[in-house]
């Protein structure tokens, strides 16, 4: 819902599973004018219910971190199905939050050395470089063009709220892995059409949703025809993920309510255990 | 959401209201084998949030009490622009929930001595006349059918989950009021559509809603044309309610996001001036 007034929206996301013993209801509002009063753009919660019965069980009053959490986590997933197992060199466009636990989150699953960091205004990659070095304990460089940064990766995370195509065909070299997972609504983008085009295998986290919010969506507006692969079906094992080290891959992830669920039941489950929350009688 | 294996349900409403300090997100599960655990078929809960930052200001744990409440309300409203002033006979289809509280608030706004009321089973008529003719000091009759009440009655309210309607255009009398609001989805129906081409008003209180879930839905899908005015048409004074003592008038309610906006945030304002509730530091 679009709150025009109040340079707000509000998403609400949802997914059950068969088999589990809840499902998650997110409600995430992103108000832009609150900077102006001191306050995050982003909050919200994430509702556990039972499966059983569909009664609460549990509300995370997150403001937006388990999402956070859970995006780079599909970064993740993402790179240890399609990047190659030898990659060494992560380049990271943009400088935000996401840019920062997707490479955490990247380097749990691959031997990364070092970080590569561009953003259109240079002092954020600076001061990116800076904070990573010090958290990850690598190299974390600024480098002067997205080119540079494609050129020299072995994977590349676009992390942006770009709403022009920040990577061209031409810089992809054998081997690449990109995941963009900045685009999440149509006048978002981060990879030209052609990116997608020249991938030896193009995966998605959700076809339909990637068609509607993500890159898949401005190469279907151009009538250009890839074939797609989902995330779930390589997880699952249904379909293979990356097969040779010189395989162009490409991920589109615009995040799915599974993955709220996922994670909202995870961090119930731990905070059960370790005796945390309030609890109110209902 | 429907989920099937648990018998299960989830509807979510919103509704943001420009100039209200907030808005209401509702979640509201139905899980129909709840009975055999002892529990309520239906929980639930009602978020309100800022309409300035989008933050959460507070989560009415009602387990579908304040959608019950504007429910009855709305139908107040109803007759309150459409019923005659003077009407005193009330005649309820059904026993439930509902069915006491809507015959509640039409108490508050018309001069209502004498409650009919008709159910498939007579037993539950039988204990519904005992439990509101103490509660509501009226004298309240169980009739031996539905035709009887209608044929009775200043004012109906038709308070049911039935499949099949349940009233037929015959039994109308000039003068008469009906407010369906049993039928919340394509596969319920208590009025035959001629009670609806019959009506010299008829009101819905979302057109589009009604097209989908009410009733009529059904006059639709039998392509049967009906000029239809909305309840905030005649509630804001853009369009008259009831002008004589003659017309039969019908109206359809589904339920909408704006009325749990409202009754949100007017509970909210109570709780908070009451000192009510608990507070959770986020």
């Amino acid at each position: 819902m679009d709150l025009a007034e109040a340079q707000g929206e509000v998403d609400v996301k949802t997914a059950f599973m068969p088999g589990l013993p809840g499902f998650a209801i997110k409600v995430s509002p992103g108000f832009f004018d609150n900077p102006k009063l001191d306050l995050p753009s982003v909050s919200g919660m994430m509702m556990v219910l039972s499966a059983r019965t569909g009664r609460l069980e549990a509300l995370h009053l997150d403001n937006g971190y388990l999402t956070d959490l859970r995006t780079a986590a599909a970064g993740a997933v993402a790179a240890r199905h399609l990047a190659r197992p030898d990659a060494r060199v992560a380049g990271v466009l943009g400088a935000g939050v996401q840019a920062r636990l997707q490479i955490q989150a990247l380097a749990m699953v691959r031997p990364i050395e070092r970080v590569l960091v561009w953003t259109r205004e240079g002092a954020k990659a600076d001061a990116y470089a800076d904070e990573m070095t010090r958290r990850l304990g690598l190299d974390v460089i600024p480098v002067e063009s997205a080119e540079k940064l494609v050129l020299e990766s072995d994977v590349v995370v676009s992390a942006t709220p770009s709403r022009t195509p920040l990577v061209v065909a031409d810089w992809l070299q054998p081997g690449l892995h990109v995941t963009a997972m900045g685009a999440d609504a149509p006048g978002k983008n981060e990879l030209h059409t052609g990116v997608l085009e020249r991938a030896d295998l193009l995966v998605c986290d959700s076809r339909a949703q990637c068609a509607r919010l993500g890159e898949l969506h401005h190469a279907l507006e151009q009538g250009i025809d890839v074939a797609v692969t989902e995330l779930g079906e390589i997880t699952s094992g249904a379909r293979p993920g990356r097969t040779g080290p010189d395989q162009i891959t490409v991920c589109d992830l615009t995040g799915t309510g599974v993955q709220d669920t996922a994670i909202a039941l995870l961090a119930y489950d731990k905070a059960k255990a370790a005796g945390l929350g309030t609890t109110i009688e209902n």
